[in-house]
């Protein structure tokens, strides 16, 4: 398998493709932009989702379910959200095919037009403040702490599998509050859930910041996120998390009386992570080999492969492999023994490696006659023999340096791949190579445009961390700290 | 809140919306046909979702997520599916929404017109199986046990929630295999898992049975079903298994290479439940003061709620509630501690019942005393004094008679209302005041539709079980056993 992956250092953006396809995480459909996330690529996205989920239901937060459609009015209540979502987006204008009555299949029955058209959500919060302002009376329904696991399309037109996809997977939070503070408490707790389950799950270092203006999300006071490095250099904003003031609730009339008896309008956040997150995962760990996964997110992190000649040996192995993969899986590991006769074990040593499977455990008669067995850890490519007597120690402190090692990678990477300059000069040199580039901006949208014109490079984000002043590479003005400029997905 | 609850004797249909509203179910939309669901009524969905995904998992089957969107020819594919699904759907025929000219918010871009409209899925068959084209090509590539968690839309006119919205969330398994006894047996699997979880879960008593091709899914050679009888007599379709043939292996040309190398279309199933079952949960254990849930799927299985006068109390009671939270979590349980001060202690009662939670648990000073606390069970609605020291055993053994206890008052009623006819004069008696009608029947689709005609009822399954030969109520001719009528949702 391996040698259907063109080499990273060859071409980044066929090698990332090769490993989404060779991995079995996704391929393309027979509709336009639309993926079909394979069942491996899939188990992948349940194990972020359930640690997620996990992490928002520990501080509180609860899941609903809200409309996928949304009346094209709703858009227009709030000035800056129409004019950036309700652009390319799927439109729902008609509810009845009927068969043609000059016989060539069906087509769409003018008569089943809609009075409003409806637009698939591409993102909710028109819908379910829409909703809120049923919900929100008195300060003792507050706060709201809803998120919600969905399905939702934008229509993109040059898409890449999980990266930019018409249709993809996400989550998204929606808060309501009392008051200002308590908001943007919430949207930041939120950004510090993101940047620690990029960190702890995904093992992704990443910048925590706040957008710029021209990068903040439409409706939004504040856009917090967490961006992240690809190997060829390149910034992806991994998540988001936004205060969104009193905005929506003004748009859509959500008032609740506090405690002096007094009417005042609700403040939100809302916030969100994708199946990008994929993109990212993939990105971040994979070599020319396949893809590597941090033991934490793997579906299953140890492979058990027995090897043999003849359907003898293999009873013998198969009853041993079963009884190690018992051992592991009341520690608690995720285990799979491949059994299958349909595939020799070189076959199968290839495809989990390519599928980034973090241990691989191989047994033959010889290991078994020296009670022991072969350990391959996928992250560094070595092998280790061990006796089974030590198996549970072992893989237990395997797995542990594999999740640490993973991430200490991509951090050496990350800081190899992050500069700080103070001339435009310096500036275009390191962005042209690619990496995080922290620099003075004079926090004027001019600027900021024009240093994209120059180079291709925006500026990720504003980082929370402390920075000192100076004056802006391009202007010379006065800069309060340095921002982090990249090139981006 | 009770006093909201309509009596289920008096309007049985307002009963059911009151119960879904004030337990905090869900609610209608503002777009047509669509419910949200609330994080009550979502949170037990979530323990539905998470015990069936394990019953599919350890049965072999993964999830995997195909396309929202499946362009308008695949339908025409399948001679029947079309017939079945290509009719009363959500179709998208625009990408773009633009600022209108005159000003009056945004309009459809009449130049953003698709080639091919797609259709938002009513089900996923044609977009699966045009994928398994390119997953299958040798018998090795066989089985493939696939599941999707996915919402699915239907342009209903007539909606009620939880039982027939425009918008519904399912779970779709679409199995692909290398012969036909194989599929046959999946087909049969996901219905016993379906029984299985109806009753062990859901408290749920079901009769399994096969559809009549009058009923039968569109695009199957059989249907299996699972049918359950509500309070008002009516029965619910509360899950469908399809053996499909190679129907949509045919209509996608989806071929492998068996181990005789020759070339074979691949056998097919599919099958489903859906939010549905929310109504059905509802519906079989709810009483006229609230909604009934079994222990086995309670977001919360206990609430403890302290009854104190002033913040000196609340403090001493908290401490104790806290720790009595913390033993019954360590054994397992879903617990609640409600310590809002918002609501009075009576008020936290009348919503834990109407929300149907198992237990409660009430803590006053006097109880603290005397080391004892008091047990509430929902499904008796009675109470008992309990010694804290005792609190173990007894939550765990009334946990088990509540799950038990719901079912066998479920099942009692359906015993009570499952009549066996042998006229058609019976018969009418009989099917006019409800339940399940066993009756012989001549296998027409005439004589089932002349009886539908005359009393609304269908025949719901040939049950599954053996019966006796006789002569159909109808015309007289023979019948190989009697089948079930009912009228249904």
């Amino acid at each position: 398998m391996a040698k259907n992956i063109t080499k990273k250092s060859e071409n980044y953006s066929q090698w990332y493709n090769d490993i989404v396809i060779n991995a079995d995480l996704a391929e393309n459909s027979g509709v336009r932009g639309c993926m079909v996330i394979k069942p491996y690529g899939y188990a992948i996205w349940e194990q972020l989702q359930a640690q997620l989920d996990k992490m928002f239901k520990d501080t509180g937060h609860v899941n609903a379910y809200f409309p996928l459609f949304i009346p094209k009015s709703f858009f227009s209540k709030e000035a800056s959200h129409v004019e950036g979502f309700a652009k390319e987006c799927a439109i729902v204008t008609h509810y009845r095919l009927k068969n043609d009555e000059n016989g060539s299949g069906v087509i769409v029955d003018p008569n089943a037009k809609l009075e409003e058209e409806l637009i698939v959500r591409p993102t909710s919060e028109t819908i379910i403040w829409d909703t809120y302002r049923k919900w929100v009376k008195s300060y003792r329904d507050l706060p709201i702490l809803v998120n919600q696991w969905a399905n939702v399309v934008r229509w993109e037109m040059r898409t890449r599998l999980f990266l930019r996809t018409a249709e993809f997977l996400w989550q998204e939070g929606h808060t309501a509050h009392a008051d200002k503070k308590e908001a943007i408490h919430e949207a930041e707790l939120i950004l510090d859930i993101y940047a620690k389950f990029a960190k702890e799950f995904m093992c992704i270092p990443v910048i925590k910041g706040v957008k710029t203006e021209s990068e903040r999300f439409a409706g939004a006071i504040e856009t917090y996120c967490i961006e992240a490095l690809m190997q060829d250099g390149k910034a992806l904003q991994a998540g988001t998390s936004h205060f969104l003031g009193q905005n929506f609730s003004k748009a859509f009339d959500v008032k609740f009386t506090n405690k002096d008896g007094r009417v005042k309008h609700v403040w939100s956040t809302s916030w969100g992570v994708s199946t990008r997150l994929m993109g990212a995962l993939i990105m971040t760990h994979s070599d020319d080999q396949g893809l590597v996964l941090p033991p934490n997110l793997a579906p299953f992190q140890i492979v058990i492969i027995p090897i043999y000649r003849g359907g003898d040996e293999l009873l013998i192995l198969k009853k041993k492999c079963e009884e190690i993969r018992l051992v592991l899986m009341k520690m608690g590991y995720r285990v799979k023994l491949d059994l299958r006769d349909t595939h020799k074990p070189g076959w199968k040593f290839n495809e989990y490696e390519v599928k980034g499977v973090p241990i691989r455990i191989a047994l033959g008669m010889r290991d078994l006659s020296e009670d022991s067995i072969e350990i391959f850890r996928r992250d560094t490519l070595t092998k280790q023999r061990v006796k089974i007597n030590n198996l549970n120690t072992y893989v237990s402190k395997l797995l542990n340096d594999i999740q640490v090692n993973i991430f200490k990678k991509a951090n050496e990477f990350l800081d190899k791949n992050t500069f700080v300059v103070d001339s435009l000069g310096e500036f275009k040199d390191k962005i042209s190579s690619g990496g995080f580039v922290y620099a003075h901006w004079d926090g004027t949208s001019k600027t900021e445009g024009e240093i994209k014109k120059m180079t291709k490079a925006t500026i990720r984000c504003v980082p929370i961390e402390k920075g000192e002043k100076g004056s802006c590479i391009l202007t010379g003005k006065p800069s309060v700290k340095r921002v982090v400029f990249a090139k981006a997905y």
